[in-house]
Formats: C-alpha cells, structure tokens, sequence
C-alpha cells in the first residue's frame, strides 16, 4: 500500500430477485457468473488490482453472504472482511468500512453486483476520483448515460473543480420518462452509479454532522467489536439500533462537498434480465443462449437454462430462463416485474 | 350387436409429433389426456358406446402402440385389436379391418386422435351415414368449417341423397388461404374430418377395383393371419408389399359412389398446440393452465408444465410447454413448426 493508495470497499448486500430465478436467496446476483466467467463480485474485485495502484479490499457483507464472499475471495489473504450483525443499509456499512481505515485513507465504494465492461475507464475515473477525495470533496461517480433511463437517480454536474471533476449542482430522484428524455438531451446530467470515493475521515464527519445516530452506533460497533482472523464482526446490539438509510439520503445530498467525476465505461447495474440480456449482447438476430436451446425465427431472445432444451419459435424480445425447478418466460419490458412474482418474492 | 349395428374401427397410427413434447415417440398424442380427462382414444371408444347402437370396436394399430390400446381398453372383452406388422397407411388398415367382418357389416371408421365435443351430434352423424353406407355408399363426414382452415381438404357437397346426405361434388385438397376464404364464403363445403362409413364389402369392392394390390395383399395377409387372444396379426411378409397410401386417394377419391352428411359436433384434429388451446378453451383472458403457473398480464397464453412452475409475463398468443427435460415456446402462430424442431424430429 502506498501513500496514494485507494481503498476499495465492496458492498455485498442485497438479494436481486430481479434476476430470479437464477438469482436466488441462497445463491445471490453478486455471485453468479452474469457476464463472462467471472462472477459480478470477483470482477469488482479484479477492476480495483493491487496493481493497479489499489489497496487490499474491504468487503461488507452479511452472514448470509460471508461463505460466498470468502469463496470467491479466492485466498486474498489481504483482503478483509466486515460482517455486518444485520442489515442497515449503506450509509452504515460505508460507515463501518471508514472507522476500520486511517482517517486520511481514500476509500472507493464499489456495489458488487454491477458490470463496467470497461476496466481502464473505470480505474481512470476512480484515480480523478480519489484525487477529488484528497482535496475534501465527496465524490460520485456520474455514469454517462446512453439513454433515458428511468431506474436511476440523476447526477446535475457543476462548477468545474480544479483537478478534474465538478461539484453536483443537485441530486435527482429517479425520473419519469418525460424528464429522463429531457436530462439526456440537455447534457450536463448523469447517472448515479453508486460508486463513491471520499476519505475515511471527511465520510465520518459529515455522517457524524448530518446522521449523528448512524454515525454514534457504527463507532460504538466498531468499538466493541472483535477480530477474527481476516473478518471483523461490529458489536450486533449496537449496530442493531441503527436507522437504516441510503448513503445518498444520509450523506450524499446533505453534504456541501458532493463532487462528481465521468464515467463512460460500459456501466450496467445488471437491473434485470433486460439489463443483462443487454450487457451480455448476442448474436446477428440479437439472440443470447446459454444451455441447450434451440431458436427459430426468433430475435432478441434471451435463453439461458441450467439442463433442460428450450425451444423457441417465432418470439421478439423475449427470454426465457430455466432454473431448477422455475421456468421464466417474460418480455423483455415485463422484466422490471419479475421480482414481484410469487416465486421471486417467496425464495 | 343387431343388424342395424354400427362397427367402430378405431385407427391408431401416427405419432403427433407437433404436440411435442408433451407428445413423444414412447407417449403418442392418443393416448394422452389432452382435452378433459379422458385421453383422445378413450373419448374415441366412449363415443361409440354399445348403448348409442354401436358393435364393440375394433382397433387397428401398430406393436409400437399396442400396450397403451390394451391398457386405455380398460378390459372391454368385446373389442378386438388388429396388430399392423408394418405402418401402410390408412387404406391398407381399413381394409384389415374389413376383411375381418361380413361384407354387409357397416364400418365406422375414426381416427384416434381427434376431439369431438358434442357426441350426441356425432352420433347423430353416425346414424346417417350408417343409412347411406347401407345404400352402397362410401360416406365422409363432413365437418362445419368454422374458418378458412388451410391445414384440411375439402368436400364440395353435391347433390342430396333420399335419407339425408349429399354426393361427394368434389375431394379438393389443402387449399391456400384465399381458397379457403372462398370456400367459407361459397357454402356446399366442409372439412374433410377422415372420418368414413361405408359397408366392408362394399369397400373391398371398390378397393379392389381401384387398388388392386393394396386389397390382394391386405387379403392374403388376412388369410395367412393368425388370432391370439383379443388381438388380430396378420401375415407380416404380405403386409409388407403393399403399396401405403391413404384411403382418401386410393378409394374415396375414386369411387363413382362417393357421398358425404354434415356434421356440426365440435370436431378438431389437435393438429398443434394452438389447435389443442383453442379446444381447451381458457379463462376470460383466453388463458389456459395445467400445473403450476403464475400469469402476470397474459392473453391467449397456454402453459402446461409436467412439474416445474412457470411464470410468464407480458405476452399473448404463446404457448409454453415444460416436459421432461424439454422446454416448448413458442408463439400460437409459430406452433405448426414444431414437429420440425430438431427435439421433436430426433425423440
């Protein structure tokens, strides 16, 4: 670890019952090989290499996902581990990460369960980013966005910031459709990815100015609690009392010092079978198979099974996936459903 | 049996490869309870009952298929089965079975893989062309075309007959859909349903005028034949050289004594899967489902699953089947292209 060194925290927490049925409570989207070999989380792992210029990971995670994470740590035995007692959302989980490192450390908040096809670009911005950090700033990473998406919050870019990046002029909610049309065309505006970069201390104050509780517990939590060998596991009870909130709501919008930095790096938060019917690409016709299938007078379909053929006949933007014991079929549209289906709610 | 007795010859041949998979070589379509809870030979059988003045039936049928006949017989003693040692088509098969009754007996002869909803209706049918058949005539049914079917020839009806049918104007074969839309329009036509009446001898008769090797060989085989038990073998090596063809061209098509009653019963061929959807009928968004399903803004869409759930969301008009190790999509329009998928040409 050097000096400059940037330290990346990996987020493992939700379940993606988008991606249901592959994604499942007990075999989580963060683990699954999404897009290429690799699974999402160990090619989060993979963009933030040592050599690189990044310091050794800190994942966040749950019990329920700690065996899957240390699997696929893959014997780092750099890495460490935070297992938080219970969930309590971001704000609290960056929270623990900053409190384990020295104050004037730069951590880079990565989620898990996203793709960035392209690592170059994504290490370039995290080096803009983490040069921001040093000078105070709370930095996002503004993914540039290739169309009007209505699944994401908003970043409004500002003032030009010597070294790089801009102040966020505003945070925006999701949009509708309307508006979305309207960031896009007028520049100036990108997605907020979720991907974050501040130092270790700068973070704990303005928690501690904006979110005394969160900030008050996490310390205490972190305080009473106990190494074991590569994990670290906060204190339950006071980590218990936390009022789970987002890092955006909690830090991010409140804060005086939000920059931003660009990123085009092939981002995707792998939403939903759309999402990754999208980053996985396809053939001629638009078509994507995994598993034995057979396609005919089909395009923009998606196949991916775990055994069984599928056959498909003469269907447009479409997929269909065979897991176990679910079948899913679903336009490409009604993919933004899936998680509400009975299977996907009832894991 | 009386002497006005109805004889039902019950054909079981052809496998339904367009109903795979829920059809397969070992599982032909038959023999599966596809509309209701009886399958399509059992409705078959029970449509001819002896109470309606129909004889027990006699079934002719190939070894591969013989188990499920005698097991969907259900210990009827009276039914005999005539095991074809080869498959020669339908013309050689209605001839076995003439040439095991006496020459005045009246023959009913049904396929075993149709749907009839309304019996009563058939039976009515039957009864007249029972009359006509006594007369000399060789009768097809004509079924009520309820649309501009392309997938089924045609009889042009031609002049009435003293007790209640018509003379065979014309046999027209598949037409294309303009035609099709003519004759709907035109009236004097329906579907030929490939169901026939006519006394034994009287077909034998005009077998043997129009295909004399068809009826020499089919009658040697019959006379080197052997009985065991309920079942019926004939000689395999005479089988063997007949020429296969269909009894609508070798006979119906050709005989001076061609006639036809209409028939209005509810009939359908389960030619594919949008076929057997349109007989199953649906809910009041025209969906239809066996197993376990959950639907989520459907229209027309029919799901069958042998265990798996399946969910579907968005479409309309498709059709989604699980079987086995075999997963069927496809759109109601694509369905005619099933027995043409590599699963069901290679089961």
């Amino acid at each position: 670890m050097t000096e400059s060194s940037i330290h990346p925290v990996i987020l493992c927490g939700g379940s993606g019952t988008r991606l249901w049925p592959r994604s499942r409570a007990v075999r989580p989207k963060p683990f699954l090989p999404l897009v290429g070999e690799l699974t999402l989380f160990e090619q989060t792992v993979a963009r933030c290499a040592r050599d690189a210029g990044f310091a050794a990971p800190i994942v966040v995670t749950g019990t329920a996902h700690l065996a899957h994470v240390e699997q696929q740590l893959s014997g780092d035995t750099e890495a460490r581990v935070i297992v938080e007692p219970s969930a309590r959302n971001t704000a609290a989980a960056i929270a623990l990460a900053a409190l384990r490192l020295p104050a004037d450390a730069v951590m880079l908040v990565c989620p898990s369960d996203h793709h960035i096809a392209d690592s170059a670009a994504f290490q370039t911005a995290a080096r803009a980013a983490a040069s921001l950090a040093r000078q105070g700033w709370l930095v996002s990473f503004g993914i540039e966005a290739t169309g009007p998406a209505t699944g994401f919050g908003y970043l409004q870019q500002g003032a030009a910031i010597n070294g790089g990046g801009y102040q966020v002029a505003r945070f925006v909610e999701k949009p509708d459709r309307a508006r979305a049309e309207q960031f896009l065309a007028a520049g100036g505006y990108a997605w907020n990815g979720g991907i974050f970069a501040f130092r270790a201390g700068t973070f704990l104050d303005e928690l501690a100015v904006h979110r005394p509780q969160i900030a008050a517990h996490a310390r205490a939590a972190v305080a009473k609690g106990r190494e074991q060998g590569a994990e670290f596991h906060p204190d339950a009870a006071e980590f218990a009392q936390i009022d789970g909130e987002s890092v955006d709501y909690a830090v991010m919008e409140n804060t005086a010092h939000a920059a931003m930095v660009r990123a085009d790096m092939g981002w995707s938060d792998i939403g939903n079978w759309e999402a990754l019917h999208t980053a996985r690409g396809g053939d001629k016709l638009g078509n994507f198979v995994i598993g034995p299938a057979e396609l005919v007078n089909c395009r923009n379909v998606l196949v991916e099974s775990d055994g069984p053929r599928v056959s498909v006949i003469g269907l447009d933007d479409v997929v269909v996936v065979v897991d176990g014991n679910e079948v899913l079929v679903t336009t490409r549209a009604g993919a933004q459903l899936v998680g509400k289906l009975g299977g996907a709610a009832n894991q």
